[in-house]
Order: C-alpha cells, then structure tokens, then sequence
C-alpha cells in the first residue's frame, strides 16, 4: 500500500484535543459524534488510499495536457472523479439544504487532509470547488445557490477562482478585468486571467468560474472589484449545460510540481464577451472571495499536513528496507536497515513530529470554527471566531513551511535514490513547494497575522492563547514525569518568546512598520510552532494519563509522548532563536541600501 | 546578463580572509599574488557569464540523453567543453609539470564557484576529472601518470568515480565488482555500478573511469577494495584512443535535477570483461579514494555556494522588477518594486549572508590547504592540514544544506512566478538538492566531523579554532561599533555553544554513540554556522576599519558591515537551540520503538 490513512491519530486529535464531544452538542452536528467519525473516517481511507494514491505518482509522469483549448486529465483522474462525487465527498461540510452531509470541519478536515495525502493534484480540484461552493452560500442569490449549488456540492460540477492576472498577484488592487453591464442583468467579462487551478479539464460537463472584475466607473483600488460567475457553459433553460460561454484556455502551465493539477490561463471576452452574473452587490467582490479564500487557506495548511504524512511514510518504509553500515553502537554484527542509524532517525522523528504537531492544531482550530458557526451562545460564537481567524494564517502558513522541512527529509532519508524521480520521493518536495505561495505566501499570512489578528485587537487573541497555554503549562508541572518536565521547559520559554514577539508587534507595528513586518515571517513560525507544541503537550499528557490508568491503546500512547517530547527538545527550542531575530534584529533587515543587493 | 561572478566578494576574501599574501609566498605559488588572482578571475568570469551560463536553463530543458549505449548531451556543451579545455580552465589548480597552471586552491576554489554557479550540471564533468586527476597524482605509477594526466589535464579526455552498486552507497564495504588478475598486468574487470556522474558522454573521445573493485581472495569489507583504470578505449601503442573497453552505459538517470549531468548505470565486463590496470597497490583503493572524494567534497561545497549565489542574483533581479503592492511604511505612494517590502528584503538578506558567510569560510578553508601542501614548515603544515580536514565537512555539509534554504527563498520571492519553470527559479530549487546527498550525505560528513575530526583528536582542534574565535570576539569587543557589538554578542554565544557540543561529543563518543550520532547533522550545522559567521565578523572588522580610515569601495564596504550583522542577528542567533537540542534532546532522538514509525 503506497498510503495508508493515520485515522487512529487522526480520531485521537479529535477527540482528544479537539473536543469531537462538544462539536457533537452543537446544533446540526448532532450526530457527528465519534461513531460517524470513526465511520467516516474509515470509509475516506478506503477510498483515497485504494483509488486517489494509486494515481499520484502516474499524475505526475502523464500530467494534464493542454491542446487546441482542450485540458486531457491525467488516465484515470475522470473516473476518479466520478467516484469522489458519487461517494459523497464533494458535499461532505456543506449544508443538507442542498444535497451535502453537513459534517462539521473538525471531521471533515481529516477528510481532506487523506484527500491531499492520497493525490494533492486531484485534491485541488474539489478544494476550489469547495471555495466557490463556500461564497455561493455566502453571497449568491437564492436563484443562483438553487441552480449552481446542488450540482456542485453532488460533485458534477466543478468552480474555479479566478483572480490573478499578469499584474495583479498579492496585489489584488491592481485587477483589470473588466465587466460591462449588458442591461438584462448579465455583465459580459472581458481580461486575462492566469494561474486558474483546473480553469479548464475533462472531469466535469460544467466549471463554474468564479471572476473577479471591474465594473466601468468602480472606484480605484480593492474597493472596486466585484464578483462574477462565469459557467464555461451557459445554462439551457431545464439547467442543463447549453452554449459555449467565451471563457477560453489558451494555455497551461508547465511547474516544479502539482503537474496533474492543471494551471489555466484563461481568456475572458476575446469573442465578444464572456456572459457572467453578479454575485452579491456590485464592488464587494474582494469582501466575498475573501470567503472563498479563508477556507482554501486553511485547506492548503492541511495539504501540507498531507503531503508531509506520505513523505513521512514513504521515508520510513525505505529506511526499514535499505540496508546499509553497521549501527553506530555495535548492537547489530553486520550492515542494518538504516533506520537504526541515529540519524536517520532524527530525520524520521522531524518529520514525524512536525506532521503530527501541525495536524493537533488544524484539527484544534476546525473544531473552533464549528463552534464559531453553530454555537448558540454568541460570546462562545466570538470566541471561538477570535480563536479560529488567528489559526488560520498559521495553519496555512506553519503547516506548509514545515513541509518543505519534512519533504526535504523524505529525499535526505532515500539518498541517492531520493533524487531519481522514479522512486517518488522527489514528488513530494516539488509538489509541496507550491502550498508556501498560493492562496497567499507565507509573507501575506505574515502580514494577515500582524495586521488584523494582532495589532487590530492589540494582541488580545495572542496572549489569551498565552495563557491557555500556561494553563497546559500547570498541567505539565502537575505531572512531573521527565517528559512532562522536558516539555514545561521547552514549552514555557516557547510561550514567554511568543508573547514578547506579540507585545514588540503591538508596541511598534504602527511606528515601525518596518520593524515589524521585517518579522512578520519569524513570528508567524514562531507562534506556529508554539501553538503546534502546545496541542502535542496536551497530547502528552492524555497519553500519560490514559497509560498511567491503563486505558487505550499502549503502543499508540506510547509514540505520542515520545513524538511529543522530540518535538518539544528539536523544534519548540528553536523559539527562543527565532525571538532574538524579531526582538533585536529588526533593523539589520533593511539596512543594506537598495542598490548594493 | 544572467550571471555576474561575484568578482569583488571573492577577492575580498582571498585578499583580507585568507591571506592571499601569504599564500604567495609559500614555494611554487609565488605568482599567485593578487594581481595574478584578478586576472585568472576577470577571465573565468568572461567565460562563465558568456559561455556557460546561458547554457543552464537550456541543459534542464533539453537534457543528456541515452540511446543504443551512447549519451548525447545538450547541444552546445560539446563546444563549451572544448573552449573550456582550451582556456586551459581543467588544469587551473593541476601541478605545470603535466600542463596544469599550478595556481592555489585560495584562487582555484573562487573559479570553482563560478563555474558551478554558470552551470552546475556541466561543471559536473570537470569536477569528476579533477578527482581522477587528484587519484592518479597521489597514486599513479610515473607510467600511468604520463600517459593519461596531460590529456585528462588538458581537458581532452575526462575522468569519472565509479564507486556506488545498488547495495553499496555510504557503505562501501559491500562493494561487490571483481577484479580477475589476467597475469599480464592488466585486470578484467566485471560488476555494475551506478550513479557515475558523466560515466557516459560525448564531449571527449576517451573517459577514464577510476573503479573500485575486490580482487579474489581480499579481505571482506572495505580493507579488501582495489582501485583499478578503465578507459572507455584502450590506448594504441601512440598513446591514442584504440580499442572499445568492455564498459558500456546500460542506462541514463531520469532525476530531480542536474539533468544535463548524465548519471551512468555502467556494465562492466559484459562482454568478457574490461581491461583495467591497478592503481597504487591491491587492497588500498578506499584510501586512494578518499583522496578523489575530499578534494570532491570541496568542490560540492562550493557547488552549494555556487547555486546559491545565482540563486540570489536571479531573486534579487525579480525583486527589483516585479511591482506589487503598497511599502507597509508608506514611503511610496503606490505599488512598488516588491524589494521594497521587509519580508522580501528578509528573504534576500537570508540568502545574501548565508552565500557570502560560505564563500569566506571555504576561501579561507582554501588557503589552509595550500599552507598544508606548500608551506615549507612543517608545524604549519601539520596545523593547516587540522583545520582544513575540519573544514571539508564543514563546506560540504554546511554549504549544501545552506544552499537548500536559499533556493527555496529563491523561488519564495518569484512568488506564484517561482513556481513555473520557464521562470528558472525552481531549476536551483532542484538541482540544489543533489548536493546535500552526492560525495557522502550530510549525515556522512556529520559522522566524519564527529569520529574522524573530533573524538579522533579528543576535539584538539575544534578548540584550537573557538580560541581563534574569541582573539576575533576581543578585535569586535575593542571595535565597541554597534555592528560589531551586534556581531560579539552572537559570535561569542554560537562559539560557546560550539564548545559546549564539542565537549559533549568529546565526553561522549565512545560511551554514548547513539546520543552524540542522534546529534551530529545538528553538531555539523552548528559548527559551519558559527564558522561561517566567524569569518564574517572578521570581514566585518576589516570593511570598517577600511571605511575608518577612508580606504576601498564605501558601497562594498558598507554592504558587507550590514550583511555581516545581518547574518549575525538572525543566523547566528540559531546556534543556542541547536545547542540545547543537541544537549539535551540526545535520547528522543531514538526513543520512539522502531516498530512504532
């Protein structure tokens, strides 16, 4: 089996730190208790690691291809496709309403993550169809959701975000595209836009793009763009896919990596003007993609979990196979699988650690957005909302840096043979490239986590999270076994670096902007990690305390706490670096004149 | 011009580093004084930006390929060879009696760089040749040495390392090629090898592979190895390629990168087996090896800060090109070229100070070999050979893992353009990979910095380099200017904590191998990240002693006050946590049971 589904860790985040109990008492997640995880769980795994990852590598030997304005998906991806809809993963968080499970995120991400594990070019294609679907329901007409949204929650259909174009990448203030209102209600679309992940395929009748454009007359700037939905096929009267809409592929891209996943650049309006419809009010757009664009942020976080996890396993099962020296302490006479080398295993213990601590915090923060959307009580609402917005840049950013590390590692462990394409391993650490930069570098995350969930509350959120942290650090102390106490350490100055980094952002962020987002990357994986670390000491001390009372599965536990305890001695004290570097390095970031780079 | 050699910085380092004066006066390098290293360097350069360095996206585009035995490789390296041969460019550091130019590594090693830098996957082809050339010199009969040293020299015919089998890579005792005595002299030669780096092309009309293989009868392991010659055609009585040898290229690589590098799969002895003749004495061929692979070592170093340095010239560009959003200080009125921004300046201060802090540590490593081979005195010369032996798995390891974190910022900073290959920047991102794990991993070199160059000495040397250290700590703390206060504070922490591990290591090697061996990348990387920062501090002290006294280029000058301090505040500022991860995070490295990954 090329991959096979973490779901015992994935359940035991769930239930253990994220609290599945809770989520379940929330209205409409009544019966999203831990069976239906469990069940859900289990039937994910079978189809992602029996279908999705047998095609992951095949993907990237036979990618998408483009030719007279036709994408032909990698063999296979079609049939796939077909199967993910007909099993109901399209509509797995989204509402009953229209033909959804209405799982709550905090299994759902679980879900994507084996989604992502399992084939993360495939993966791309329901995660934007996911955003579409997410700002339909926010900001589309009745009529709108009754026509666009059943079809592409059953998974027939499949959305696109369009808002790159040449000029206009972070900066979104730059758009250009145009929309001329046509007085029936439709606009016509006229621009180029590019990097439009699946923008055109095979696996669906219908794409429903998603555009961001400029009415004539909007004011300059983000204030000024609106949302259009562009069908790649007009709609006939029964609903039914009829004439050709003047949305075009004109090409795609050739990448490092995701080379399944085909990268549109996509030509509105060159035959008279593409027909699109408003979503929501005019010169909203921004507000509206911002929707769409949340939720792709934290699921790009999970594709960094996921990728990270099948490089994890891939690298460990060549390390049990590869024989090569003898161990370094003599306990075996001859030449032994690699992973007895010390360190290999520190590679191994890297990237299983990172995975793992990431993981507890995505599924942490999923079960606060749950309870953020369905608490009934409205300060918990707040809460969790305050709680949830801080992660998210975390999640996406964290998650994915850190699997640049452990791809990295997945190479180093195959040596040579990690560098020839054929053994797999090199996939990885090309795919994962990708998940740093779009919906946002790890910089916009940065300036997301400085500007408006630090400086905008003055660091309120950051330093309640300081002291749930110190109330696990209590709990630590309480417990005084030595991986406890290593953890307390690591764990205590980690939390001490991230609320200094939090006050020197709040101090200065508007006398020395520079100063501070000259940081603004270093914080961001400072906090990640924290927060990362946090999750696995609580881990740690469920695991102790179910061993302690013979409870659970021993050898499971067992690994949490060793894996709780590397992380907390190999990466929770890199904070303490990482403070120095914001706190007293700030100045040294923008000190070499422009000219002498 | 899509490389520039960075001509100034390595003079610099040559000049006020490494004491180039000095090396002019060891006897047979009286002419490499500094008029002699700007003009080989201003010539390299020519070369490299004009000829080589255009040829490195094509070579990734259209790379070796194989057909029917043979490789073609990319169009215009066959020319590019010749013109490399022609400028004599092979025998730069080669002794003047078999037509080398005899020049010092000090000077050599800056035209390794560029050349790496143009073009990494054909410098490859030179790199190889070096070795055997190194090989034949230390253990060549006069014969062998007159027959085959002034055509591989001369950049006529090229050499190759034929080490690794499909069992055997870092474990070189499992090396399984035979030897079989012919009675006449000669050998026949039969097993596989792969991974031999231009093991096939068609630049040259002879290659001259150096194999290792076991005669009949040697003892098991590696004292049981014999390095043999095997040219590609045996030679006519005149010295001319004649007859075809019995080595044949079953197959070419298909890899992450260096794709215009041709990686062999050899078949030797096929077809009733290849005609070789011993090198040096039976059974010593490991040792005659290792001569190849430091000298090896070395240059993959430099490759490391070769890649890096283009790396950053091409982000660098980028950033000044790309225009995309607002200065978060306002300086600017509208978008503005993204180098503007302080994470993008962060970026590419990252990349700066890591590439110039391992360009000065490998020159001055460069001039401790020259010392060790020329100095007419034999304490210096059994001094300089400690601490360049030091040096060389510091400027492998070191270097390489460096050059990972700077091509990854390299494509960071191109953004959603970064991913895309016609773009260039993920051609570094990937070829830069290979370097962490060819000529032993880092984790082999981590071994040798731990057993080899510390516990062998009882850590004799690595103290006698942290106490150079504090006499530079006393010259920054007499300075008293801000950067220099800025760079003592973080030198004499990073020096400390590399004195820390040491005694560690030293107190610890042989009782507690699995602890020290669990911590010994990390140890590596601590070493080179304090050494690296070590010559910058005293770069720094000479760039403002200069500016004192109103001496030199201000702008050089300046730049390299403020990238020093730099690299202090944010690179060195890393050694404290992997200090303490090293200390105290030894047994969770192989805590967790091995059938628990």
């Amino acid at each position: 089996m090329s991959y096979v589904a973490p779901v015992k860790d994935m359940l035991f985040c769930m239930q253990e730190l994220a609290d599945l109990e809770s989520v379940a008492k929330l209205p409409g997640f009544e019966d999203a208790g831990l069976e239906t995880a469990q069940a859900v769980l289990e039937e994910c795994a079978k189809f992602n690691e029996g279908v999705l990852a047998p095609l992951n590598f095949e993907g990237d030997k036979n990618p998408s291809s483009w030719k007279d304005g036709k994408v032909t998906t990698t063999p296979g991806f079609k049939e796939a496709f077909k199967q993910f809809g007909e099993g109901g993963w399209q509509g797995l968080q989204h509402p009953a309403d229209f033909g959804g499970q209405g799982l709550p995120k905090t299994i759902g991400a679980a879900c994507i993550e084996m989604l992502n594990s399992a084939n993360v070019s495939f993966a791309l294609c329901p995660l934007l169809t996911d955003g579409a679907i997410e700002a339909l329901l926010t900001a589309g007409s009745p009529e709108q959701q009754q026509t666009y949204l059943p079809k592409m929650i059953s998974g027939e259909w499949t959305g696109t975000m369009n808002l790159t174009e040449p000029q206009a990448g972070s900066d979104l203030a730059l758009v250009r595209t145009r929309a001329e209102p046509q007085g029936d209600g439709t606009y016509k679309i006229f621009g180029t836009k590019i990097f439009i992940t699946y923008g055109e395929h095979d696996m669906a009748p219908n794409i429903i793009h998603l555009v961001l454009a400029r009415v004539a007359g909007a004011p300059e700037g983000v204030k000024g763009i609106s949302l259009f939905l562009v069908p790649k096929f007009r709609l006939n009267a029964d609903g039914s896919p009829g004439e050709r809409n003047d949305a075009h592929c004109v090409s795609i891209e050739h990448k490092l990596g995701i080379k399944a996943s085909p990268t549109a650049v996509l030509q509105f309006g060159d035959h008279g003007g593409a027909i699109g419809e408003l979503i929501g009010e005019e010169n909203r757009g921004l507000e509206y993609m911002f929707i769409m664009m949340n939720a792709a942020r934290y699921a790009v976080g999970m594709q960094g979990i996921a990728v990270a996890e099948r490089s994890y396993q891939k690298a460990v099962q060549y390390a049990r196979d590869r024989v090569q020296s003898r161990p370094v302490d003599g306990s075996l006479p001859g030449s032994a699988p690699i992973i007895h080398h010390p360190d290999v295993r520190r590679m191994l213990m890297t990237m299983r650690s990172l995975t793992e601590g990431c993981r507890a915090m995505a599924i942490t923060a999923a079960a606060a957005h749950d309870a953020q959307h369905a608490s009934p009580d409205a300060d918990a609402r707040k809460q969790n909302q305050a709680f949830y917005e801080f992660m998210v840049p975390l999640v996406k950013g964290y998650s994915t840096e850190m699997s640049l590390e452990v791809t990295d590692l997945g190479v180093q462990v195959h040596g040579g043979m990690g560098f020839i394409e054929e053994t797999g391993a090199a996939q990885y650490y090309r795919d994962a490239k990708i998940l740093t930069i779009y919906e946002g570098t790890t910089a916009i995350q940065a300036n997301d986590l400085v500007g408006r969930k630090t400086m905008r509350d003055g660091g309120q959120t950051a330093k309640a999270i300081a002291k749930q942290i110190e109330v696990t650090e209590a709990a630590l102390a309480k417990s005084g076994t030595p991986a406890a106490q290593a953890m307390l350490k690591a764990l205590s100055a980690g939390r001490a670096a991230f609320v200094d980094v939090v006050d020197f952002v709040v101090a200065n962020g508007k006398t020395k902007p520079n100063a501070v987002f000259a940081g603004s990357v270093p914080y961001l994986m400072l906090a990640g990690n924290v927060v990362a670390g946090w999750q696995l000491a609580r881990a740690l001390l469920v695991a102790e305390a179910q061993l302690a009372k013979g409870e659970g599965d021993t050898a499971f536990l067992t690994a949490k706490v060793a894996t709780a305890r590397f992380y907390a001695e190999h990466i929770l004290t890199r904070a303490s670096s990482v403070r120095a570097a914001i706190l007293e390095g700030a100045d040294s970031v923008t000190a070499l004149a422009l000219d002498a780079f």
